[in-house]
């Protein structure tokens, strides 16, 4: 199951519709037009007592790898509420939501990532369904190898760089990285 | 026309697809399942020689009002390029787009807009086909009451306070206005 409607959909048809500069697909029938748009993924670095708490996947893409909560964003919500969401589903930890810590794109699947610096707000973690274990590692110890995703490790990296830091301006992808 | 599958759509219907906690639309046939999820708005807020540019709305919502050049993110940009391609539709104008001036959120449409300092590159602009005017306006005669969106008003506000700061962090909405 995809969440793109593709042009192989009978009804639908790629044009540009009147006034407007890109293809979107439209229904032969109604002309409807389905406007696709990147999607925002909302997560956060979450520390606990000089800790930051890290999930290992229990579902695919990239399952067994660690990741820090993360997810779509979704309707009704801010990002921040999306990533205090985010961080409940996937590891019970409730959060209280600090800076915009980056915003990563990934532009090959139209994907933003607004990542937050976090901090539990109770002491009790543990996984939800989409994880298969949870953990709060010391910084010496995070398994930069079995990181999930890119934007797990810019995330976590450029936590460190700030910490002690109030005011800062988000970080975005590393140099070199613009087109991941 | 809307960008929204509604459920009066035939062969769509409202359910908790497995393994997930939100309501999505389904096909009953396929039992493809479309998500919808909040949109980004890329705009910026551009300085030349000291002065703001605004265009005048030739279309609706709120033609006639002025706004900063924005609009809705396509696939496969950034947010700064997506800031950057409207403000060329908007305005013919060409920027260099700075730091990440506000993350504003509109919860009731599910809009997250993204606000970024930019400076022109080149003096030249003109009106779009979705502006009936563009014009530069120093800060004592940017013209208040018409505005077209509570977010423009916010990033001008938001863009004058740290006019010479070169590191802070985004604004949001102002205090009062979680929830527009």
């Amino acid at each position: 199951m995809s969440d793109n409607i593709t042009s192989s959909e009978p009804n639908f048809h790629r044009t540009v519709p009147d006034g407007d500069e890109f293809e979107r697909l439209v229904c032969k029938r109604c002309d409807f037009i389905h406007y696709e748009n990147p999607k925002i993924i909302a997560g956060a670095v979450i520390e606990h007592q000089g800790q930051l708490l890290l999930c290992r996947r229990a579902i695919e893409p990239r399952a067994g790898y660690w990741t820090v909560p993360a997810g779509f964003m979704e309707l009704g919500e801010t990002p921040n509420e999306g990533a205090a969401r985010e961080s409940f589903e996937e590891a019970r930890a409730t959060i209280e939501v600090g800076s915009l810590l980056g915003v990563y794109t990934v532009k090959r699947i139209s994907q933003v990532h607004m990542m937050y610096r976090a901090k539990m707000t109770d002491p009790h973690f543990e996984p939800g369904p989409e994880s298969r274990e949870v953990a709060l590692f010391k910084w010496e110890d995070i398994p930069w190898p079995e990181l999930a995703f890119p934007s797990v490790t810019w995330a976590l990296r450029d936590y460190h760089k700030v910490r002690g830091v109030d005011d800062f301006a988000p970080f975005s992808n590393p140099e070199g990285y613009q087109d991941v």
